[in-house]
C-alpha cells in the first residue's frame, strides 16, 4: 500500500532497527556504562549557554506573533543579513541577506537545492565514502547518484577518476569537509584542483556544473587547520550548513543555503529554492530558532572536548594496532578493519559491548565508523575492551 | 539552470510578489492603518502564554543534549503519546504515539504522506475551492490532481462528481475542513456520505483510496459548530494536523500525521512515512517545538477574537450587499464577486485600500478570499470603504 519508490527504503529499515535494538539490548543487559556505542553522530557537547540566554530573551521581549509567526519562505531578512555579515568577516566573502535561505537543517537545505536544479535522469556525483542519504535525496528528484571510488590512501577524493565520471549530463558534485565517516579535511590544494577540473568540464560540455558543499561540520576543524571556503574556488558553489553540531542543535532543524551573486542564473537560482523550500512543505525555517541564531552568530560549542576524545580514541587505537587516518575535523575516526568483512569486524566488537558502523553504509566496506562524540570516560573504558578486539586479531 | 518543474513556479512567482509590493506600496503612501489587507492568513491572535512558560520552564530545567537533540524521526515518543491522548480523550479515538508522526507543519505533513503513497500517474482528487499549493505537493511525486467543480450553492464538497471521478488509479482524496478559503465546515451527513462513496469505490475497484484530512483549523470552529473526526467514519483516512492556526505558531512548523491502526496496511504505511520525514530533509520535527506542544497539548489560542471579526465582517459585508456564505471555521470570508472577472473586483478594491484575494488562486473563479486574522479596528474602519466599493457594482 506503499508507493514503490519507498518499498527498498522500509527493507533496509529493519536492518537499522536492528543495530538500534542491538544497543538498547546490551544497555539493559551490561548497563549503559559498560556499552561502547560509538554508531550515533548525535553531538555529546551541549549547546553554548548563549542558545538558552537568547531563547529566554526572545521570548520575553518580541511580540508572540513576530517570532512565532510567517516571514518569507527564505526567512527572516535580518537574520539572514546578520549571517552574511558573519561569513564575511570570518571568510572574505561578500554576501548579503539575499544570498541565504534558511532551512530546516542541512538535509533540508540539500533537498531544496536538488529540487531546484535537478532534472530526471541528471547525475549528481559524491566521493566514496559518503552519507549514504545522498542517495535518496537525488532519487527523490530522479536524479542518477555516480560514485567514485575512495582514495583509501589519505581519504582526499580522487579526482582523477571524477575527471573520467563527468559527462554532459552531469549536474553537480558533492562536497563534505570536514567529512562524515572520515574526518578529513579537504586541503586547499584539492578544491583548487577540484575547481579546474570543473571549470574545464563545464567548458568542455557547454554546462552548468554545481558544487554543492554539504557542511555542517565545518566548525568541528582540529590542529589549527583551515577549511576553505569554497565559493572562493568555484563560483558554481551552493554552501549547505546547519547549526545541528556547531550549536549542537540537531533535533531543531535550523541551518542554511548560500547561493552566490557569481553562481550562473544566480537570481532565478535563488528565488526558486526558496519556493522549493516551500513546496517541499518545510516553508520555512523555525522562526524562533532563526532568530536565535540571529544572537548567537558568533557563538562556539566546546570542540575541545571533542578534540580530547579525538586524540585518546586514536591515540588509543593506534597502540592497539588499528590502522586509521589521523581526523583533522568532525568527529568520527575511520578506522581499517583488520578483516576485508568489516560487518564481521562489527559483529566481533559486539562481544565487547562496542558498537561500530560497519563502511559499507558509507559505500566503503573494509572500515567501521566511530563516532566519538559520547563522553570522555566512554572512551577511556572502552580502550581495554579495544585492545581484546585487537588481540582476536593478533594485532 | 532551474529545473523544468520549477520554472512554472518562478513564472508564477512574480505575480505574488507584485501583490506583496503592491501591500507595501499603499502601506507606505497611506500608513498601516489606512490599509485593509485581508490577503495574508497569518494569525493576528498570539500565542497563548503557555507556550512562553512552556519554553522558558524546558530550557531552565531539560539537559540541553535532550531538548534540542535528535530523536526518533517520528518525534519524541512521549509527546505523541500525549497527544494520541488528548485526541482519545476529546474525539474518542484509540490512537497511541505510534500511530502519530511529528512533521514540520501540516505543509510538510502533506508532503510526507504522499511521498509514502503516491505512485508516478496515480490520481489525488481535490475539491474546488482548494488550497493551490496542493497541487505542487501531489506534483512533487509526479501525481496527477485530479479537481471537483465547487458547489457554490453551499461549498460542501461536491460528491456526485466525486463518484464520477474516482477511478481504478485513485489514491487519495483530499479535504480539509474547516475549510479554507470558504470557512465551510463540512457536515458529520457529508462525511458519512463521502466515506460511503469512497468504500463503494475501493470495493468497485479492488483499490485502497486514502482520505487525507489537512486540519489546520480544527479549533477555529464557531457557533459550537462540530467537526467530525474523519478516522471514525472511514478507517483509510490519514489526518495532517499544525498548530500554526490552533496556538498561533506558523513559523515553528509543528504538527502531526495520524496515521490510525485501522487503515490498510498501517504498520508499512507509518514506517514508510517516518522514513518520508527523514528523506525528505525535515529529518524530525523542530524538538524544542515538539516539547512545547506536550507541555499545551490542550492549550487555546483567543478564537473568541476571531469570532468577533467575523461577526462584524460578516455582518458587514452583507449590509453592503455583498453575498457570502457564513463560514462556521478558520478565519476566511468568501465573497461572491459582483462581476465573473473577480480579478477585476479585486482591483478596484485597491482603490479603497481593500485587499482580497481572486478566488482563481483557489480554482474558484467569481469569488474572492478575505482574511479576518486582523485587528478588530482594521475591520470596523475597512466597513466604510467595503460600502463604497459596493456601490461602484450598485448594490
Amino acid at each position: 500500500m506503499i508507493a514503490e519508490k519507498m518499498k527498498p527504503f522500509v527493507q533496509n529499515n529493519s536492518a537499522i532497527r536492528m543495530m538500534f535494538e542491538e544497543g538498547n539490548r546490551l544497555r539493559a543487559k551490561y548497563g549503559a556504562d559498560k556499552v561502547y556505542d560509538f554508531s550515533l553522530g548525535n553531538p555529546s557537547v551541549p549547546a553554548p549557554d548563549c542558545v538558552r540566554e537568547a531563547i529566554i530573551d526572545l521570548v520575553n521581549n518580541e511580540e508572540p506573533t513576530v517570532l512565532h509567526g510567517y516571514m518569507s519562505n527564505a526567512g527572516f531578512e535580518d537574520v539572514r543579513e546578520t549571517i552574511a555579515q558573519s561569513l564575511n568577516r570570518r571568510f572574505g566573502t561578500a554576501f548579503s541577506a539575499h544570498n541565504l535561505i534558511m532551512t530546516v537543517g542541512a538535509a533540508s537545505g540539500l533537498n531544496v537545492i536538488l529540487k531546484t536544479i535537478l532534472n530526471p535522469g541528471e547525475e549528481v556525483i559524491v566521493f566514496a565514502p559518503y552519507f549514504l542519504e545522498y542517495g535518496a535525496y537525488v532519487r527523490n528528484y530522479d536524479g542518477k547518484l555516480v560514485e567514485i571510488s575512495p582514495n583509501t590512501e589519505t581519504f582526499q577524493p580522487n579526482l582523477k577518476e571524477l575527471e573520467e565520471k563527468i559527462t554532459a549530463n552531469t549536474r553537480a558534485v558533492v562536497v563534505n569537509t570536514p567529512h562524515n565517516p572520515t574526518g578529513v579535511v579537504y586541503s586547499e590544494e584539492t578544491i583548487k584542483e577540484l575547481a579546474a577540473i570543473l571549470e574545464k568540464k563545464q567548458q568542455e560540455f557547454g554546462s552548468v556544473i554545481y558544487l554543492i558543499s554539504d557542511e555542517p561540520y565545518r566548525e568541528l576543524a582540529y590542529d589549527g587547520v583551515e577549511v576553505p571556503y569554497l565559493t572562493k574556488y568555484y563560483k558554481n558553489t551552493v554552501v549547505g550548513y546547519s547549526y545541528s553540531k556547531s550549536l549542537s542543535l540537531p533535533g531543531e532543524r535550523i541551518g542554511y543555503l548560500v547561493i552566490p551573486d557569481e553562481l550562473e542564473d544566480s537570481a532565478t537560482v535563488i528565488t526558486a529554492a526558496a519556493i522549493a523550500n516551500r513546496v517541499l512543505g518545510s516553508v520555512n525555517a523555525p522562526s524562533l530558532m532563526q532568530k536565535v541564531i540571529q544572537k548567537c552568530v558568533d557563538a562556539e560549542v566546546d570542540v575541545a572536548a571533542y578534540d580530547r576524545n579525538r586524540l585518546a580514541l586514536y591515540n588509543g587505537l593506534k597502540e592497539c594496532g588499528f590502522e586509521c587516518i589521523k581526523p583533522q575535523g568532525a568527529f568520527y575516526l575511520f578506522v581499517k578493519s583488520p578483516v576485508a568483512d568489516e560487518k564481521q569486524f562489527c559483529e566481533a566488537g559486539k562481544k565487547y559491548n562496542i558498537l561500530m558502523v560497519p563502511g559499507s553504509s558509507f559505500a566503503c566496506p573494509g572500515y567501521v565508523r566511530l563516532a566519538y562524540c559520547v563522553s570522555y570516560e566512554t572512551i577511556q573504558n572502552s580502550l581495554p575492551e579495544f585492545k581484546k578486539l585487537a588481540a582476536e586479531y593478533g594485532l
